[in-house]
């Protein structure tokens, strides 16, 4: 007979993370979740039962957690390249590094007499996330996502003339409320070293809202969701050169 | 053989609003969940599987549409007191009614130039509900409920000198990261006619934030999560006489 | 600059039991998730920032972790049991215990060969759980739940001559596809000594499917959910004594 | 002021299909989520937001539901198939064609004197699921998806010499309780034709299982997930030349 608490690692093997950066009196938080995929060189070692090139997920969360302690956390994007790097450099018989990064979206409390020092309250609206992948002997790849961004107009929107066969049963909709749930997801294509992902991640996240907003009297129109999405993405290239 | 779409009335029968005010071209609107159960007086009918007192789910929800349309739609709260006494008016059969109704928390988009007029964005932060009962010949019920609040400060919060006995492996912590999940759920107990239901909510979640966080400067002191709460009780009942 | 794993303890404090017992090369698993609430006699401590009084959560798990390795774990209900009895008798200032206990639907893996010695799948149909409360100086009440059991009959049932008003747009059915979820909660009545908790829970399932679905040639008619559920209610009732 | 239903088409576009087959007193249900994704050939036109290539998703819900009535549901693959060869023939300008489909788990229920004629009962082991993609003047790829399925063994696991390093703190264990979900994706090579897909799924389900398990007496020793779920791909690939 025999007692044991239940592992949890079913599926992907996340690890949580919450970095407290105090700066005198004034603490700033970043809590992400982190996954790590590794690809190992050869199968042949594990397709015979031979465990020795196997790196088990608890060393790499054991990884992940003193990576944080010694390099700090500043974006999702620059921790993902360094573990990248790290997995790279420790495992020659590593040969691809694949890093998923989730951000909780933890915001500072504003208080009767402003911002507050040390107190935060989570306000969930689009939610962050990223990518990194690096094959070994070339660069790293960094995407960038946002999910979840839930829109509503009452007006400023028409789906009108798309088209009419035995199999359309919608009317034209000359102003209708308009509702979608955004999400999008981008590479950057320069040099890594210089992007301020932080400030990318919410221009991307202004320009969808801009585009399906319009100015605050007025708005703007939408003829269908698949314009305004078109004419979103051409805004992003247009102001961000690091997205590709 | 034959082809139906699936009936999802699984569970609850909660039945989905979006009202929209144009009030000129500034626009307001409230999306809410509406869940109706009556009780009848006597179960002998459909024991004996004569169904001449049911009222169908079905028209229990056109009734909530129609409803909707006619009065319009103010506070949660408002709009389930006006369900219960229409339920008991409507059905000399219907001994208790019971109305949850849950809000979308859609916030105005902040443009550049201003609030918006009429575009929206969901943001999650304390989800908003509430629960309206009513037996036939007396005054009904209100709860209010705020739900999933999720908060975190970073200093300003201890946990010593609780019950040390074989069980505990837990040591004093001086100065810990504190982070919680506040849900709350208040009757109010004056005349319903009186009440600002919308003013009361936010004061309650004021109430729960400023006791948390405390002064955006220095914080406040938090010996241990149930005296925190206990104070936040304290201050809703004295700064609300509304609330029970 | 600090860095930690976030506490997890959000919300109700749910331990996670995995019990093998290991009868020769027969073994057998019940993995549970556990949840103590305790009601101090006197709140005078934690109002005042004293926490002297208060047996901190993660005593409480460890309680249970210790409870299960000394004990065994039999049934979800004899556990909860035990809990309440040890909470009451370890600590003098306890007045009330609350314990709640979900069961993981693992099933036996079915090999060509025959029913498998170790290995398991989990098969969700209906959830089994359990609520034990005791209040000190008092006997302990037990209550058992299956939720979630999903059914679907294409035929033999009907829903008709229901309440005509305005407010009805459904016509009658003659011949319906009959779909639901069921959910059943009741409570233990003679001494819990007694009871063959598992052999109930099972009676109570058989007697909800047998009511739903009927003889496999020709089924049962159904002339409404709520007779249906009336007529389950009955049976239980009338088939086991222990259920009040 | 206006009041409507809220649009529920937030993300994917997935229609519910309930399929009966009333062969004499024996009934058949398949329960169908499935969702379509058109690719135009040319965006010239919704980029100036001229709607008159968008085939509306309410128009391709209907499609869907003009197409099970009219054929029939077999397999979810064959289904899809299907939708493919519609959408192609029927809009000159759409190039790529995707179709996902999810199965619900639905089992006839077992009465006491049988498998009962048309009452059924929801049973979640693995989820079962399609992609079909097809694009103007190709093949279609079909790809068959098993998800979800838990599986748990308290013997007959080891996992010990993996590599060790600074970043290792899980010790070797030589009998391990081994727990895991699994979840497959394949693709059928062969001419979709002469394929049974049920047969297909069902053999994968089983040669997972079998892997996992072993025989019901001694089971079978695993040393690593990675090697088991290595010798599961070869089996699989043997026995079922459909699979590439």
């Amino acid at each position: 007979m025999a007692y044991q608490i239940v592992d949890s690692n079913y599926g992907k093997n996340w690890v949580k993370l919450l970095h407290v950066t105090r700066n005198g009196p004034e603490h700033t938080i970043r809590e992400w979740e982190v996954c790590s995929e590794l690809t190992l060189d050869s199968k042949d070692d594990y397709m015979s039962g031979d465990n020795s090139a196997i790196i088990a997920t608890d060393s790499q969360k054991n990884t992940i957690y003193l990576l944080a302690k010694n390099h700090g956390l500043t974006t999702p994007e620059e921790f993902g390249l360094l573990l990248c790097r790290h997995f790279l450099a420790q495992y020659s018989h590593v040969n691809r590094v694949n890093i998923l990064i989730k951000q909780h979206p933890w915001s500072r409390i504003q208080a009767a007499d402003g911002p507050h020092e040390h107190a935060f309250v989570t306000v969930r609206e689009a939610e962050r996330g990223c990518q990194v992948r690096q094959l070994r002997g070339q660069q790293a790849t960094v995407w960038a996502e946002l999910n979840g961004l839930q829109v509503l107009k009452t007006t400023q929107s028409s789906f009108v003339n798309f088209v009419n066969d035995e199999y359309r049963s919608l009317p034209d909709a000359q102003d209708r409320v308009f509702s979608t749930v955004v999400s999008a997801r981008w590479r950057y294509v320069c040099s890594q070293r210089l992007v301020d992902y932080d400030a990318c991640w919410s221009a991307v996240r202004e320009a969808i809202l801009e585009l399906f907003a319009g100015p605050a009297r007025g708005g703007i129109f939408s003829p269908s969701v698949q314009n305004t999405l078109y004419l979103t993405q051409v805004r992003v290239l247009n102001r961000l050169p690091e997205v590709g």
